[in-house]
């Protein structure tokens, strides 16, 4: 065994996994205050089934066996036959690896709740999740990053879950707006997102997860695995820095939910890129991740017409496209010797080029048909959307029964009236001076 | 030095570090808003006391020497004489594992505070830490610990902590709140827990750093810590699934504060068995850890009668000790080379599973009996419960005079008020509306 | 390559970036709820720009070359040149070395955003920090911990950044909070700092992080690194534990911002000593420390007139230059043979002593000096101060347009209001019942 890979590598699983609660903060934050309890639960229960999934069956089909170079096999049911304790070919042992790509296996169904949050039943999108681990996103873990996959064979770069995690997950998040529809128009112009500390904590969790995520799918601490460490940092700090850029141009002002976002889009766009280019490369490609991915937010979705609610396609689909695509211009072997041909900027012509635009193509086509497939099947058996009412009122109340925070207490008599007004005189009183104040001004 | 492996330990102790604040917002956004500031200090204090108490002698007392396999000596009072970079059998220097021993000193005693809160005075419980530290926590740590420990030399398996962490914490809560009684009864029937995404937050962390509590355990990277993570993992999913398919079947809704719950109730169910048992065993253990505290939180308390108030024993000391049982049916020499005897279910016959109920029993009552001594004991110097009018306003008023958050400022003259209303404008516009309307309603 | 020394290194590094959002939430849950998007943005959005400035010319001028043992030379702008695979003298690759100390460069101009909150142009901080970054702090970096810095060469000892970051920082905050001037008074006794759980989310994280900070300094896991984890513990407890001792005497309650304020101070005292000092030396260090802040935070600083807000220089500049004057005294061989004077206490005269003295004493007057140049430089081209209506309103809103947490909805019409008071019906009961009563008080 080598050890200290395999500390590595245990850091780096337990980055990945605290990632899932980062993005329910950070989807939290940004819901209006009646929906956040659904959404933060919609991206955390997501662990729970997950990881009994892939213990179950999504190991065996992701990585034992192969059928057709696009699913593994069924022969270790709840890791049956399976030695935890033999090596892999990176001398770690299988144990942590499976442990990696099982937390994997969480955070990419979670990525697409953002899409759906605010009118989604949650029965729904739980048999939806199982279905997707099992139809789409297995094979997609197959077909890319198991040595049999078809797209594995044909030299498909991606370094750490560009085709397999960002725009899968985005595609999902595009055909399940479209078929759920837009919300409920608020006649406001006031945006009141919950909470935007927990945004920024949801975006800062997600940021050193990504070190896990992208450092980590080197398998071991080598120099592939430190390059990885240094273009993830280079491409999210220059797609900030862009963002903001971009905001104060257009918004005219610098805006904190602008900064996480361009931030999310920089390391959504380096991530299958990440073992392969340079620092230079890395920078270029966090810029453009901003660049595309703030067009289509701010220009292009509203022409779709598609209600991606907080941005999942935005910035996960949007970004893991180009960053798919731009592995094709900046990869090199001076970076990664493993790989078979250099990028186009690198004198590798278009070859390289042409197999990622075409493996970006299957999973967007692979993607967006099982999507639906398994959206029309469910709808045969369930209630897709919430009804009209529970969206008013909002998910937290009517799907889960609780609320985000504390509300004032409600008395139901008198008595219980006067001892409320002298618990809660503090929190009144600024209150009550403004209405005495206003009764003056009627 | 097995450099690797210290890397490992450092990990993992700060990670067992990072638990006690998880612990103090879990705790902090499940209490009413005027006991946060008060809870989440009654966990983060504990800290700053527990290092130096551990320092001082703890240490000492735990590890060196030994009086009736009860309790070690006092030669080594402020780590004087240790040399910290000697190596211990695991390789790794005692700086570490000192270190990593201590950050168990500090979450452990954190563990209780859930039970008393929103009624103990801090001087009470500071007191109360200080005795607990001295003569429960010491004393069980070298007994199950300890190489010279009358439990440890009984062969009892006590992997990360099922007796000396969670049923000696269980049980200590339970006493607090006996001793204390119940809190004072709202005449409400809604919900205020302060705030769900520090609950989800607090779980979140705490998952993370029980990979440092029980993978570290093993105090060194090898096969059974990897085993330690797995089962760690399987055992937490099951456990929150459960939970959240019991909220369904009868609560007709599943809940964050319920997948929360379930999750740690996996975690403490796993504990003593993580580095012993297989990935089915770690399933089965998570299932059995959430259906036994979920019908003695939502049935059994009541009958009891003790106002545990966030289920400190409910959670730690129900499935601490089922853990630390099935422990007995559970573990093999399989997974782990070390152990003397198989579990129940692995051939081993009842031996192992008699051991283990022995040493339950013994925690049991141990700290019963030494924690009903350390509370006579201070109740003769000071009150131990707030007085009727601090629990009502809230004990972070009254003990700390601090709010968890903003309260809508107060102007004390005419003039200022006038401003505030300008300034404070968009807060209240909505009221003002409703109220309006709520006038012409009149 | 020393594989597990880089792996330390990684796991180092990526605790030192989570600093800085802890940071964010440290000083974002102090102030007012109306700058807590600007505060925490303020503190976030160095992430950005502190990396991509590092990769352009900060590594090149603190580490490559050398003029005067002032400042490196810009011979590998934007890295190029630089063999990232390259070893280090500790046996680690360039590329972690560099993401280490780049993280190093974006904490250190965060700290003293706590001392201008709620009244600078968000523009000017921008590019203050860029200037400070350019002309302050990568010279320090060369002075202190480049083999050619001047204060290096005169065996200046300096762990992990007490010249570097913490005096450097302090001081700075001093002079921008002379130059900007007292907040507006508000005419209220109340304080409301926005939450107190994200002050401890912040100060937890930043302690935690601070084990990166300070064991990472080390740059390979040895017995230094080991020394510094455990003196770095002790140092945090003794002045978490001395501050609420304090607070106990004059406050008559101990109080979680102090426990929190207090923690930080042992963390800043010890750094510059960590990997020098025994465990009773920085049990000593943080005592101290929290005795001159407290000092200092409570009493000096009103006499002095300087509004530091946040207190970053009573906290990092007061207990970084006591921390950096007793490691003249504490230093020691027996911790850390590299060291070429044992301090006073350890018989090694006063030589160190002075050394520290200079050394600190140079620090503060490059920093005054300079940072009054770039303030006055950039007055000439921009404003430094929000203007009066600004500052009242809170710079949420006037510079990023944003709130930090929900408003209550706005209704613009009559028809919209009775549906707004069905939706939020519960959030007002409680309200109404108050003013029920109310009117009938009156």
């Amino acid at each position: 065994m080598d050890v200290a890979s395999t500390v590595f590598m245990f850091l780096a699983s337990i980055l990945v996994l605290f990632m899932t609660p980062g993005l329910a903060f950070f989807y939290g934050g940004l819901v209006s205050r009646k929906n956040v309890v659904n959404t933060m639960l919609s991206v955390f229960f997501i662990t729970g089934i997950a990881i009994l999934l892939w213990i179950l069956v999504g190991y065996s089909l992701s990585f034992e066996g192969d059928y057709y170079g696009i699913i593994g096999n069924l022969h270790h049911v709840f890791m049956n036959g399976i030695n935890l304790n033999a090596l892999t070919t990176y001398k770690i042992p299988t144990s942590i690896y499976s442990i990696f790509e099982m937390f994997f296996a969480i955070i990419s169904p979670a990525l697409f709740v953002g899409a759906v949050v605010g009118r989604i039943k949650f029965k729904f999108l739980a048999f939806f999740i199982i279905l997707w681990s099992l139809f789409i996103y297995y094979p997609m873990v197959h077909m890319v990053w198991s040595s049999n996959g078809f797209l594995a064979k044909l030299g498909t770069l991606d370094f750490a879950g560009g085709t397999v995690v960002h725009i899968n997950a985005g595609i999902t998040a595009f055909v399940l707006s479209a078929f759920l529809g837009r919300r409920i128009k608020r006649n406001s112009t006031v945006k009141h997102h919950y909470n935007l500390p927990w945004i920024l904590l949801g975006t800062t969790i997600l940021w050193i997860g990504w070190y896990g995520f992208n450092a980590g799918s080197a398998f071991g601490l080598n120099n592939v695995a430190m390059q990885a460490t240094i273009t993830t940092t280079v491409s999210a700090a220059a797609s900030m820095v862009a963002w903001m850029i971009l905001d104060i141009i257009f918004v005219k002002k610098p805006q904190l939910i602008g900064a996480c976002t361009g931030t999310l889009c920089g390391l959504v766009g380096i991530t299958p890129a990440a073992g392969y280019v340079t620092v230079f490369g890395a920078f270029v490609i966090g810029i453009c991740a901003t660049c595309v991915s703030y067009l289509f937010v701010n220009y292009l979705k509203a022409k779709i017409g598609i209600d991606d609610a907080l941005d999942a396609f935005g910035c996960h689909g949007v970004s893991g496209i180009l960053g798919s695509i731009m592995t094709g211009l900046f990869a090199t072997k001076d970076v990664n010797a493993s790989i078979a041909n250099n990028g186009l900027f690198y004198g590798g012509g278009i070859k390289l080029l042409g197999i990622q635009l075409f493996a970006t193509l299957i999973t967007i086509l692979f993607v967006a048909i099982l999507t639906s497939i398994i959206i029309l099947f469910l709808k045969m058996f369930m209630q897709m959307r919430v009804d009209h009412k529970s969206e008013v009122l909002g998910l937290d109340r009517t799907e889960h029964g609780e609320d985000a925070d504390y509300t004032v207490e409600i008395s139901d008599n008198l008595d219980e009236r006067k001892r409320d007004m002298y618990i809660h005189s503090d929190e009144f009183k600024g209150q009550f001076a403004q209405l005495n104040s206003h009764s003056h001004l009627k």
